[in-house]
């Protein structure tokens, strides 16, 4: 079995990173003073392994109790957890594809039988997936790599239809205009996933939240590790939560900064997805993109290339700073002019 | 089912803990500096999915190479990697019991066969052991609860005797006279575990160490969340590796009270097992310590009570700093006086 491939993590520093989706913005200055006020002797301790204050903080930020919400490490120990609970060895679990690899290598570990449901060309949501009568239904919300949102409508239809677990996978969904969340107010089985890695800039940590069902929460509680989370990092998404403004901020400005992108790649003749998230995927259509990821790379722009038959013709660009959309957009400008 | 229940984590603060294994004294200082240089803007950042600072710091410490090694969040993540990777439905996982209760826990959760091989009264490794033709043998090195070590000689005997994969938990080893690392090197299907969570005063923050073959931990890294890790647990890590003497300074003096427990368990007519970890098993055969676990607590002392047959008449006591056991055992003659 191949494991999943993250994207690259080069631990030097030297490029400009538009490949992984982490944000641009530091993490809110109160998440650092309270990490270093953590920072002590209190280490020594087991972490509280339900984590009921970062529970309780994010039941009141986001309108639930304590138990709707699971802290995972990071939105993929849940996605494990969610997996190990409700996938025995030959369950289908369905996804609409292209979508979050890491679905497929979870599920195949578990020894699940994977259904994948193609999308459209224009990544709207098909309709097959409410009829493979899966055990499991991911739904990445807005999809990654497309960052295409579908309307609330559709996934209300999709909750609505399914008879298994429906997980919505909404890591990107602090960028987009609607949120699914309030479906696990009225449906028993829906999970609605959020992460701390992107509009709270804190992808070091690894921080995930599931809300759901008290008795679905609780049977994920029963399949976590027990000490998952740690004790800073409990910290860190306590005080990230406490300075919403924060996070908010940070995303309007990257939202302004990924029209500038879209804009960009659209004057490159690239046929650029509708972005609800903090990342674009602009198409060429036909056209592999190996050797512009490669000469980007060469100028020191990280992005992401999918050697897949179905995106090798795409590029996914995470959404920096201005200027760093500014200085590639330049430099594939000056690619084109050279080629 | 039922999940693994851990020690109680009170997060007020009342008790004297000495019922999670955890150190009495704070991290390396140096640990401490380095968290605080690492709370900062790169938190926005992905941890590096491979690890590879601390894996080379640890295999400089251990005498081992990068490819010898894998990171985990937490012992409790590289088990469930180990029994994810080698265990399907099905499968035997053998171990001696009683021992850590998670092993249970998580063979359970993957749909193995338990393989109970009950220790005999006085702990040493039970010969039946090798003869089970397990998928997989886990062995608590020195074993929790009873704190005993095995000889080096047995422990080799059944490394040599094993077909399937041995896993040496070495969660408590720092504080025993001898260990099985050097195993590793003879033998490819032999793993040893190691934490920060003991010796290095670093529970708090969830890290773990495997160490194998490395095609054996080439396996395991597929199977691993590719994030497992954080960015500040690294560094914490990193740093207490690098100030090891804290942490034998830290050993030491716990070995020297866990003597002054033990002998005074045993002025209180316990018959206690002779430990090789920072915690002591005291019994009073026959006399189930219910009443005495709450006694201590109304005292405002936290100790680990089983329930179950075979461990009802124990208390397992973390051993903590002098000043903390000396005031546990008057704590205790109190009680008896009383009773």
């Amino acid at each position: 079995m191949r494991g999943y491939v993250p994207g690259e993590q080069p631990q030097d520093k030297r490029y400009i990173k538009l490949n992984s989706n982490e944000n641009p913005y530091p993490p809110s200055p109160r998440v650092l003073e309270a990490l270093h006020r953590a920072v002590g002797e209190d280490l020594r301790l087991y972490p509280d392994p339900v984590a009921n204050r970062l529970r309780d903080t994010a039941a009141t930020v986001y309108g639930f109790r304590r138990e709707n919400i699971v802290v995972g490490n990071g939105s993929d120990d849940l996605l494990t957890m969610l997996i190990r609970t409700f996938v025995d060895a030959g369950d289908r679990v369905a996804f609409p594809t292209p979508t979050y690899s890491l679905y497929d290598t979870l599920v195949a570990l578990q020894a699940g039988k994977v259904i994948e449901v193609p999308y459209p060309a224009d990544f709207s949501l098909p309709s097959l997936l409410t009829e493979v009568d899966a055990k499991l239904t991911f739904l990445c919300h807005p999809n990654a790599p497309s960052g295409v949102l579908h309307p609330l409508s559709a996934v209300e239809a999709l909750a609505y239809a399914v008879r298994g677990v429906l997980v919505i996978d909404e890591a990107y969904v602090d960028f987009a205009e609607e949120n699914a969340l309030a479906l696990v107010h009225q449906y028993p089985h829906v999970v609605v996933l959020r992460t701390f890695s992107k509009s709270f800039s804190l992808a070091g940590l690894r921080i995930g939240l599931a809300f759901g069902h008290p008795d679905l929460i609780n049977e994920l509680m029963k399949v976590k590790d027990s000490y998952n989370v740690d004790r800073l990092s409990m910290v860190a998404a306590v005080a990230a939560l406490e300075d919403y403004d924060w996070m908010r901020h940070n995303v309007n400005k990257i939202r302004s900064t990924r029209s500038r992108l879209m804009e960009g790649m659209r004057e490159l003749g690239y046929f650029v997805y509708d972005s609800q998230t903090n990342f674009v995927l602009a198409r060429k259509v036909g056209m592999d993109q190996q050797a512009v990821y490669v000469g980007l790379k060469d100028c020191g722009f990280l992005v992401r290339y999918f050697s897949t038959p179905e995106l090798s013709d795409c590029l996914r660009i995470t959404v920096g700073t201005d200027e760093q959309i500014d200085q590639l957009l330049t430099a594939l400008q000056e690619l084109r002019r050279a080629a």
